[in-house]
């Protein structure tokens, strides 16, 4: 019994088979899911390593500020690197490690979208550009076979890691799916 | 003077010149910057549309939930789209606009960062695949003109929409660079 203009609803999704209990997404957001943390990291990936201009640019309060490079440092995505102004005492400045400068694409990808739809009229602020040919950086989604894939292309498999849920929860719906089959399923990653 | 060992300090970074004010990347966190936003998101790109699958699957507070979800919809990143399982009411689902949508990259790209430094040594839980041709999706930077660039091969410049920094911040260290100046200097995006 379905109302006219409503759609029937679709097929139990696949993801609810799985758990999302080791989900690298949400390991890296509980990392990176803090708004002054992405700006931090902006200010680093533009140049700006220092302590008191990334205050006065961004204007994050000094105790934060202190917290979150602490935390980025903590988790081997900054590293802290000393400098000596002439005449002034040894500081330290902020620089990407080989973690920190893999989040090229999280970053770049978040001002894509800032700059499509939360821009002024008068357009971005900053552009990414290839130094070699200076032609604009934009981030793509692109598969292995060389494919450029748009978002509605692409979709979601179980991995390598990927556990069956619990019974308790699993267990809702239709049935609880047996681990193997649930993988057999849908396994057409290479 | 500097002491041995220590790297004299930089160039003054350019980005120093320019107002941090109307960034669309901390534009974008604003609405983002939060663990369990971008978590839900990932619920309904895996195609996890209901309340309670959602509420179930990632573990998310009932109220927390509730207002996230209100907070996607106010922004235009999710709608509202009733259902009716036969015999019950008519509820609401949330599916992705196209401006939920083109957050994908984002996701994509936090994805692959988590997998590469926060994952378990079985593998990734969920891989992107091609739906066309089965092979794997990533997230690339890759320029206007064709080339696969490389996060230090990527340089940021003031785009049409930079605004330099107000005399008291730009002030403070080499003197006040003058707006066109600044602008004329670096533009040479396409």
């Amino acid at each position: 019994m379905t109302t006219s203009g409503i759609l029937s609803p679709p097929d139990r999704p696949e993801a609810l088979n799985w758990s999302a209990e080791n989900c690298t997404l949400g390991r890296a957001m509980a990392v990176l899911g803090e708004k002054w943390t992405i700006v931090v990291l902006r200010e680093v990936f533009l140049g700006v390593h220092r302590f008191e201009d990334m205050r006065v640019r961004t204007g994050i309060p000094r105790q934060v500020l202190t917290k979150r490079l602490a935390t980025l440092v903590g988790h081997g995505i900054l590293r802290r690197h000393p400098y000596q102004v002439p005449g002034e005492r040894v500081r330290e400045e902020y620089r990407l490690t080989e973690k920190g400068l893999d989040l090229y694409p999280v970053l770049a990808a978040i001002l894509a979208w800032g700059d499509r739809y939360l821009g002024d009229p008068g357009g971005p602020p900053v552009v990414l550009v290839h130094r070699d040919c200076g032609a604009a950086v934009s981030v793509e989604l692109r598969c292995a076979d060389g494919h450029p894939v748009s978002p509605r292309a692409t979709v979601p498999r179980p991995g390598p890691g990927a556990r069956p849920r619990g019974a308790d929860g699993a267990g809702r719906a239709r049935g609880v799916r047996g681990s193997n089959g649930g993988r057999r399923l849908r396994r057409s990653v290479r």
